[in-house]
């Protein structure tokens, strides 16, 4: 048992659970409660401080949220494995800060039992790999930062600043990436803007007309239909679990190549660091030639460590770095960033440098609170915990099916690729899944001008046996997992049984 | 003296002042108080209806503010004419939810006195044709909506929403454009956009490529600059007192003509409506001819009525219509709109229909509400006001000066134009002014490509006599705006002087 020592008397108001949270958490951090040890039961540390069991349970919750202890039913509380928390080491939140999550999740975990979940069927069940978790967003936490950024009748609220975005929401975020994503950047290299799309339309006006871009396929449509407006040359280049191949950067011959090397959408392989060495020193080759990164989603890695991004390796300026906070707040925030290159931002200025913000002040202002309060690294630990146990529940229920014939893209991101043993094409299989109900998204949907499915077609049905489903968890719960799954097991299992038997339509 | 009966226990939970503000605003809207009449006084009233003075006084307070009455020293209150004010038929806000305006200038004509505003000079005095006022902004009101839009922990708050902005804006909009502006147009039609020149990108997607736009000269410098980004051929017609002459445009054959028909910025000359008739027609002969409309400062006219849309004319769905939130609310809301015709909405579908929202979430709930809940009239009707007296105040310092040749672009915007008796250029008085912690703005800056200037250079010293410079009165107070020209009369009125004794340089 570890011995809990904390001064509840000093630090002057910070309420009695968040002291006890910040101890344990400190102490955590520090390595000075290990891996695996057990601390003690709430009611146990609540009469050795002489205080109620439910502030002592409050701190529990909060440091269970955010992945710092797990519950294991019957037995107690033990300290997690805290190498991959996000640690930003920006101020700590100003006292009453916090916010307690009461989700049921959690607090079947301090019960010590695993009470089933109760089956909140929705009309649709949507695994729509975009979507993420909406009933843990720490809504009381945002309306405090607003109301205080609101509080006094500050005139520089309603000017529209520097059309970079503003310095303190551009320094925040620079000391994020640094610690996060090893991005090297100062606040200056930073532009913020109105969502990817609203970036990559002000780096065509940077990079200048004409160019060619090079993109994977499948990958994000929205960013090829966004080059392809701008009218700017777009070749697509086939990639598998292997990844882009230098013979065909070599031949494609592009100025652009853009990519998604920590986490490629939708096929969620990481790109191996010789492969991204050999892009750098292609880039550092040509005057003109750069790579976009697009780091869309790296905030969630579930095993093994996180991987650095490209612009951390690169020693020539030849990478811009895109980010988001729609997947790491909320999709309706309209915030993303991105880091140029010296040469690039020179060229901004010139060219761009008359553009206002795209991004409202006071939401600004908000953000770059929520960061430097510290909540936001709160929030991604927390967040991560819920992705990666919806993750392992999808998994453990994918590996019960037997249509399924391989699973793809996990341990990261917010959906994973499913190969399915079936004869329906991926099209039949979405629509029969409709008229149940579920929604779920054929891999072809990412490739651009469909010629993935020309191809497999031209390949006859062998290749059409193994369409490749995208099913995103962010939003669901276990139990719509679940009935979802069941749902396709009234689509696919029979079919596939019915194809075993040599039945098949 | 009109006699005032009010029923004061009606009407449930509003308080009230504000039983009394409404009851008086909707008998001088409904014209049974009449333009002019004398309203009783605070005393009389607060005895007359067994109420305290202040609370009559609040009510006058909130009139005064937005125009119903009016204050004359020492004889009273009287009943504005009202027919210029906005009413915009939507719903009133909820009980409690105006805020009263404790502003100086309300106080001193309460108190029927005029004392001379305080000499709160700051470091710089800045005569900015963009500057709004930011002391009357409703910061009250803006804190509440923003609570109430954060109170429930509603999900939707977190989702992107529709790629065209929320429909409940889009809806209040539409109903705004439609009183205010004689815009006809239903929400399905309007693009909510962070910012005019983001709208502008999009526009120019839905166009298509390589389309050659005509543009005033002089004009927004930033939307040529958008122009000339995207890619159009951006050509600059010269244009004085007249406006656009037909037969350039003839000659000149574009695809789009860019214009600010209600008030061009920076001349402030209004389009003629057998200009605006002989344009439509052009458009409508030519299948991809357009006419966009920036409508930039429509909101603040102050003399004469206001002058309908461009749009509002529009039989051939030939006009697109640009409209910002920018000098109506602040331009930190980063929020515009666009009416697109019905074939480039069709367009719009088909080409941009992928892109996600530019503008948050909660921000556009915000506005949503702030139009919706009647706060929207109320603070254009305030503002207008306001920045009528500033500007008549300008005026009649102006005219005090004998340094000054004439004074156009008057009776609307936020900025009126000087054309000043002068040897020194414009350059030299902006410099000059500037040493004095003055900035005033030459018209030049505003013409592209600095065409104008060379012109004049050739024309020699007759020309160059007269420089013209933008002097914008929105965020400044009296007492700056007197200091401002006093310490351009340093420079000017010692150089006319000169001028006049013929001691020139």
């Amino acid at each position: 048992m570890i011995e809990i020592m904390i001064d509840l008397q000093g630090g002057a108001k910070a309420p009695l659970y968040e002291k006890i949270y910040n101890y344990i958490k400190n102490e955590i951090t520090l390595g000075k409660m290990a891996t695996g040890e057990k601390l003690p039961s709430t009611r146990l540390l609540a009469r050795h401080l002489s205080i109620s069991r439910s502030t002592v349970e409050m701190a529990y919750e909060q440091l269970l949220a955010e992945g710092y202890i797990k519950a294991e039913p019957c037995r107690g509380f033990f300290v997690c494995d805290v190498t991959e928390l996000y640690r930003l080491g920006i101020k700590q939140p100003a006292e009453g800060g916090h916010e307690i999550q009461k989700s049921e999740k959690v607090k079947e975990e301090i019960e010590g039992q695993g009470r089933e979940e109760g089956l909140c069927r929705k009309t649709e069940i949507d695994f729509s790999p975009y979507a993420i978790d909406t009933e843990h967003f720490p809504f009381n936490i945002w309306r405090k930062i607003n109301k205080n950024v609101l509080l006094d009748d500050r005139e520089e609220l309603l000017l529209s600043g520097d059309g970079q975005g503003d310095y303190g929401l551009r320094h925040a975020i620079a000391s994020y990436l640094h610690q996060a994503r090893g991005v090297n950047c100062e606040p200056s290299d930073i532009i913020i803007g109105a969502g990817n799309e609203y970036l990559e339309i002000l780096l065509t006006q940077i990079l200048g007309k004409k160019q060619r871009v090079l993109m994977e396929n499948p990958t994000y449509p929205q960013a090829y239909h966004t080059f392809y407006n701008m009218g700017y040359e777009v070749e697509m280049l086939p990639v598998g679990e292997q990844g882009i191949k230098m013979e065909a950067v070599l031949e494609k011959n592009p100025d652009i190549v853009y990519m998604m090397p920590s986490h490629q959408f939708p096929l969620g392989t990481v790109m191996p660091l010789k492969q991204r060495l050999e892009l750098l020193k292609w880039a550092a080759e040509g005057e003109n030639r750069y790579l976009i990164e697009d780091d869309h989603d790296s905030e969630y890695r579930y095993r093994g460590k996180p991987i650095p991004s490209l612009q951390s390796v690169d020693r020539f300026g030849k990478v811009i770095y895109l980010g988001t906070f729609s997947k790491s707040i909320a999709p309706s925030l309209r915030i993303s960033y991105m880091v140029l290159p010296p040469q690039l931002l020179e060229q901004y200025h010139k060219c761009c440098g008359f553009y206002s913000t795209t991004v409202p002040k006071i939401q600004q202002e908000v953000l770059k609170a929520f960061i430097e309060e510290g909540h936001f690294e709160r929030h991604l630990n927390k967040m991560r915990g819920i992705y990666r146990s919806k993750h392992d529940f999808l998994l453990g229920e994918l590996k019960k099916r037997n249509w399924v014939n391989n699973i793809r893209g996990e341990h990261a991101g917010l959906h994973v690729l499913v190969e399915v043993k079936t004869k329906l094409s991926e099209q039949e299989i979405c629509a029969l899944a409709a008229e149940r109900g579920v929604r779920v998204y054929g891999i072809s949907e990412y490739y651009i001008s469909g010629k993935k499915v020309a191809e497999d077609r031209e390949k006859g049905l062998d290749r059409r046996q193994t369409p490749v489903l995208l099913l995103g968890y962010g939003k669901l719960t276990e139990a719509e997992i679940k009935d979802g799954l069941e749902e396709l097991d009234g689509i696919l299992g029979e079919d596939y049984a019915l194809s075993v038997a040599g039945l098949g339509r």
